[in-house]
C-alpha cells in the first residue's frame, strides 16, 4: 500500500498511528506530498484526489481511498484486531460518536485557527483572522469540558483506546503551531495526553 | 426510542431520513428542543447533552447516544436492511468517504456561513462575516466538482443511494436560508437532487 501524505499534517498522522497500533506500519511505503511546497496542487497528485488534500490511500490493484477515518474503517475490516472502532454494536456507536466529538469539537476548530491566523497561509489562502478568534475560545471552552470526562474514564470512547483517542491526540497537537496547549487546570486531559504519548505509536 | 431534535436543524433532519428509509419511523417519538427558544441550552437538555447539540437519541432503557452518524450508524447494526452504509468492505469505505465529503465539503460549510452571516444569530453567537464569504465561495466549488461526479453515477457513493446521500441533501437544503443555490450550471447535480427529493424520505 502507498500512502500519500505530509509528514507535519495531522490527517495523515492519524493513519499512521492507526497503522502501527496494527502492527501495519512495515506493510506501507510512504510518499511525500509537501503542502509547503505545493505538491499537493500539482496534476500529479489531483489525480489522486481532486480536493487537493491529504491522506490518500493506494492500494496494489491500483484502487484510491481519500479520507483519513475511510481508511482506518477499511483497515479495520481487513485486520480486525486490536480493534480500534469498537467490538459490538454500542461500543461502535461509542467510538463513533467521540471520534466524532474529537474530530468536530477539537480537530476542525484548531485547523480553522491555524488556516484562519497563522503566517504560514498567509498569500496562499485568504484568511479571517475573527473566526480564528472564535474557534480559539471554542478549543479551550472543550479542552475544560475534556477533563471533565476524562476524569470518569481512561479513553475518550470508554474502557478501552480507539481511534477516537488518536484523532483528540493528533488535533491536541496540532494546536501547539498555534499556541494551543493543555493546561495546569485540566489535569485529567493532562493524565490521558501522557498516556497516549507513552504508546509507540504516538512517534508514528 | 425518543429522538431530540428540532425540526428546522439539519442534523436531526439526516436521521428523521434515515429512520424513514429503514421503514423504522413509526418506532421513534420526536422530542422538540427548539433552539429558537434555546431549549437546547437548559439544563434538562444539557443533562442529555452537554454540548447543547441536537439530536440526541434515547434508548427504551435510558442510554443515550449523540451525533447524527453514530445514531444512524448504530440503526444500521440493529436494522441491516436495507443498507445504507455499503454491503461489504470496499462499499462501506466509499460510503464513508462520500459521507465525508458531503459533511466536510458542503453542510459543515453551508453551517458556517449560516451561523456567520444570518441574522439568527446575530447577538446569540459572535459571527465572522467574513468567514462565511470564504465559506460561501467553498460551496459554490463545491458545487462545480460535485456536479462532476455526479455525471458519472447516479448516487454520491456509487450505484446505491446511501447515507451520504442523506447527508448532502440536508446540507443543501440547509444551504437555501443563506441563499446558497444550485444553478443552472450543475445539470448532474440537479439531476441527483431531483431524485433525492423524489423519494418519500425526503419529507420526513
Amino acid at each position: 500500500m502507498l500512502l500519500y501524505q505530509d509528514a507535519r499534517a495531522p490527517n495523515p498522522r492519524r493513519v499512521r498511528m492507526f497503522l502501527h497500533e496494527k502492527g501495519l506500519t512495515d506493510q506501507v511505503e510512504l510518499i511525500e506530498v509537501s503542502i509547503n511546497d505545493r505538491a499537493h496542487q500539482q496534476p500529479a497528485y489531483l489525480d489522486k484526489n481532486p480536493l487537493a488534500l491529504v491522506p490518500v490511500m493506494e492500494f496494489a490493484d491500483g484502487r484510491l481511498l481519500r479520507e483519513s477515518i475511510a481508511i482506518c474503517r477499511y483497515l479495520e475490516e481487513q485486520h480486525p484486531q486490536p480493534s480500534l472502532f469498537g467490538g459490538d454494536a454500542w461500543q461502535r456507536a461509542q467510538v463513533e460518536q467521540w471520534n466524532r466529538h474529537a474530530e468536530l469539537e477539537l480537530l476542525f476548530p484548531v485547523a480553522q485557527v491555524f488556516r484562519n491566523s497563522h503566517p504560514f497561509w498567509q498569500g496562499r489562502i485568504r484568511q479571517a483572522p475573527e473566526f480564528a478568534e472564535i474557534m480559539r475560545e471554542h478549543v479551550a471552552r472543550r479542552f475544560t469540558w475534556l477533563d471533565g470526562e476524562l476524569a470518569t474514564r481512561p479513553w475518550f470512547a470508554g474502557d478501552s483506546f480507539s481511534v477516537a483517542d488518536i484523532t483528540a491526540v493528533c488535533a491536541i497537537d496540532f494546536g501547539k503551531v498555534s499556541r494551543l496547549m493543555i493546561g495546569d487546570d485540566t489535569p485529567h486531559l493532562a493524565r490521558w495526553y501522557a498516556e497516549v504519548k507513552a504508546r509507540p505509536s504516538y512517534k508514528a
